[in-house]
């Protein structure tokens, strides 16, 4: 089973927040590429409202979902993925715990595309070009259109359905989705499993801004990196980068691509941040087996990284070839790369199109802003860009999307603490929600106790939604038991 | 206290129901001359988005909201009542509970508008004028706009308020928004009571459809009414219109205005109409203490007219006599009129325009279409008008609404349904659901078993949305005691 999902996350929700001045990264033709699954299903469409909550216009547009019916019996459950922000293929063939789970349950299993990405785009090729368009891309107007299918499906399309139950399933911001869309529509989904699903990283929150490096350092630190070591080799290339010669020392050491060439000791900071995103990726994807990402990487991949960082070096060299040991794992795992790009703006041109890859973004410029930024020393081994604030935010968002109409003034940051709240669910029931501790995203994850049929997990072995893969047989004694629970809940959701 | 509310409700709220062909009712101006009570409080206004679920613009508007602070303690709660189908005095003068509560909870009482009502039009003068203004005149957009000034309230406006408990109020309509409020944003509101709601009345629902008029014919029966002296009077009217002769005797028996004589047989509808919802108003506003609507009422209203309906009579003149007294009841009760106007779209020049009393008519051509129809002998005591179908509103909404750009594709029969449940609400807690029994709208209120802290009442001797009002010498035992029982609840909530 390939394995594109967490990266899809990494690409299209990881790089965003992990910068001071967030640049994007994700060339969508990679994803077209990625070696199919075994998983088979049916594709569909099923025309939803453009617009759920005003009546301004009928227009309507085909919203894309698979569907897979092998399993099922008459009147048995919906196990139904609320798709994230990519293209559904990734979560279809990334979600093995639900393609499992079907034969025991009898279930059908679905997954709906979120809309304005993948197949699911209201205006097709237009639909990133206007502010009039685009706006129509929130969080609330996906779980509408969720609900149509769920609709769809019980009363239309599958037989005997009109009283089966309903479990949602996602992960990181899917996983969001789910719990949200259990809280609001607990009449049309019995229950959810919400899987590192930063549900809580919202301003009104006020987890920690620097708490996403602050944990991608602990995992690495754990699992064998010297800390000093890592904060010496920012040092060594911001000290290499201030001479041409050691720009060049650079630039042959990091292979780099002749169009990313670092000409200025500003520069050092596109690979500095290359590199981070590496490590930052590393520690969400930090699975017991190989798995195959945009770079497939080997079993325990930061434990893999940190066998460069044992100790301290003595030389400013050896210190940035630790760095260009790690940008070879994460980038090159295969040995075949030849040159790096560590600025992709200048490289791909794919970067540039308007598109799924700013489909995220958009998202973070108007509901969902997020406050990240690292803090450094002593809390993380990177360096400082904090603080995270909405007005240096909204600089990049004017940048990103003045040009197709919108305006800063359309940023609520307090919005989606208002509609799905800031940190505590009051009237939530049949929600389990996972975090994996070596996961940055599980520091603005649902951390309430278990209380009722709201389930809470901590994996302490557990990347990004490591719960939600199918079965494997190097997978964590833990995880195992994890999914047992799930299975458990769900049974009783739909008992 | 003046009582325009119920009237309000009737208004705005009833008539549209009662109608196989609708009408509507209402004019704007009347409400003006209603007496203000002895209430008072600071008018405000808050800038709220246009759409809170799409950023395809970033305009706003002024939410007006009232409030008063006189009995609030710093983190006292908030008793917030989520405004109607119309103008916000109505239901700040005819709330008389919360007024009544204030000052044992040292309370703030607040008041907010529904948009598009009163004086939260969004585009002003202008805001009926074209679909794509009024298409933003949904209950999820009221919701999130009341979310909106109860966060302003907590962090801006009320001092030491930001950990304040919020209880939402209101009636018909308003209750089920206050209910939805709860169920929607249990994070913002800890509790509501959610008074004479028909929260039920939808298609997927599946109430009876003629149980409006099943309920206002058993109120009229079991307060004297002969049922066959009613049913009888209807075939009258049919038959002395039938020749001119007739209708020259009941254009003059009901003193019709000279705009609105009957000069057809098929005018009669009008004229049977007009009666039927003076009928259906006095189930509704059945109070036991006079009370003044658009005309004044009597205490037990319902009573009173069937004085006028003990027993069948012999002549048709005296049933047609018996009706004419219900319209002189009803319409008259002061004796000051000297003519009826059994057509309002003939003889008020203020219907035609657009603006407040097209609002309510327009959220039932699009997300809140509630079937309702009468079905006649033997299960009420007019006629039949059934079935309710959807084609046959689409043609009505059509009609009113298609010059300012509605198309009938935007009707959503399902979509409170599936927004907000069809008929159960799993989650729910800290909600009080009242009906009145004698109140129509009861068909399609909340009627679960009270479950923990979801409480059903019934008021056996309770018309719509009764224990709202302010305590009152000649209240019922029954009302004095829900009261307490609700007052008991919201003690709970804000503990």
């Amino acid at each position: 089973m390939s394995a594109s999902f967490p990266l899809l996350l990494l690409l299209l929700f990881g790089p965003i927040f992990c910068l001071g001045h967030p640049r994007l990264l994700g060339d969508p033709a990679r994803f077209s590429q990625l070696k199919s699954s075994n998983y088979t299903w049916q594709t569909k469409f099923l025309d939803v409202p453009l617009d759920h909550f005003a009546f301004t216009t009928n227009r309507t547009f085909p919203l894309r979902y698979f569907i897979n019916t092998d399993s099922y019996k008459a009147g048995g459950p919906i196990l139904f993925y609320t798709g994230n922000e990519g293209s559904l293929e990734s979560f279809a063939e990334n979600t093995g715990f639900m393609w499992d789970l079907a034969p025991k349950l009898n279930a059908s299993v679905v997954f709906a595309e979120h809309r304005f990405y993948g197949e699911s785009k209201p205006f097709k090729n237009e639909s990133y070009s206007k502010i009039e368009y685009l706006g129509y891309l929130t969080s609330e107007q996906a779980l509408a259109d969720f609900v149509d299918v769920i609709w769809h499906l019980k009363n239309k399309e599958l037989q005997g359905a009109s009283k089966s139950k309903v479990v949602a399933f996602g992960g990181s911001y899917g996983g969001m989705l789910s719990a949200w869309i259990r809280l609001k529509y607990p009449h049309i989904v019995n229950g959810a499993i919400a899987a590192s699903a930063p549900v809580f990283w919202f301003i009104e929150s006020k987890i920690p801004e620097d708490i996403y490096d602050k944990i991608v350092s602990r995992t690495f630190n754990t699992s064998g990196c010297n800390w000093k070591a890592v904060e010496k080799s920012w040092m060594v290339l911001d000290s290499l980068a201030k001479q041409a010669q050691g720009l060049d020392y650079l630039n042959k050491l990091f292979k780099l691509d002749s169009k990313s060439l670092l000409k200025t000791s500003e520069d050092v900071n596109f690979l500095k941040q290359y590199i981070r995103e590496a490590m930052e990726a590393m520690a969400m994807v930090d699975y017991p087996y190989p798995t195959s990402f945009l770079s497939p990487l080997p079993a325990w991949p930061v434990r893999a990284a940190c066998k460069f960082f044992t100790k301290v070096p003595n030389t400013d060299v050896k210190s940035a070839e630790q760095l260009y040991q790690v940008v070879n794992l994460y980038y090159n795992f295969t040995g075949d790369k030849a040159t790096f790009c560590a600025d992709a703006s200048k490289c791909e041109s794919a970067f540039a199109a308007l598109g799924d890859p700013l489909g995220w973004p958009f998202q973070t410029c108007t509901e969902m802003v997020m406050p990240l930024c690292g803090s450094g020393s002593p809390n993380d081994f990177f360096w400082r860009d904090c603080p995270f604030t909405v007005e240096k935010y909204g600089d990049y968002c004017e940048q990103t999307f003045g040009k197709i109409g919108y305006k800063r003034s359309m940023m609520r940051p307090l919005f989606a603490t208002q509609n799905y709240g800031a940190n505590s669910f009051p009237t939530a029931s049949n929600i389990v929600f996972t975090n994996g501790y070596l996961d940055p995203w599980s520091g603005g994850g649902y951390t309430e106790k278990t209380h009722g049929s709201v389930v809470t997990i901590l994996l302490k072995r557990g990347a990004h939604h490591y719960d939600l893969r199918g079965e494997h047989p190097d997978d964590t004694e833990e995880v195992r038991r994890v999914r047992q629970r799930e299975e458990s809940a769900i049974r009783m959701w739909i008992a």
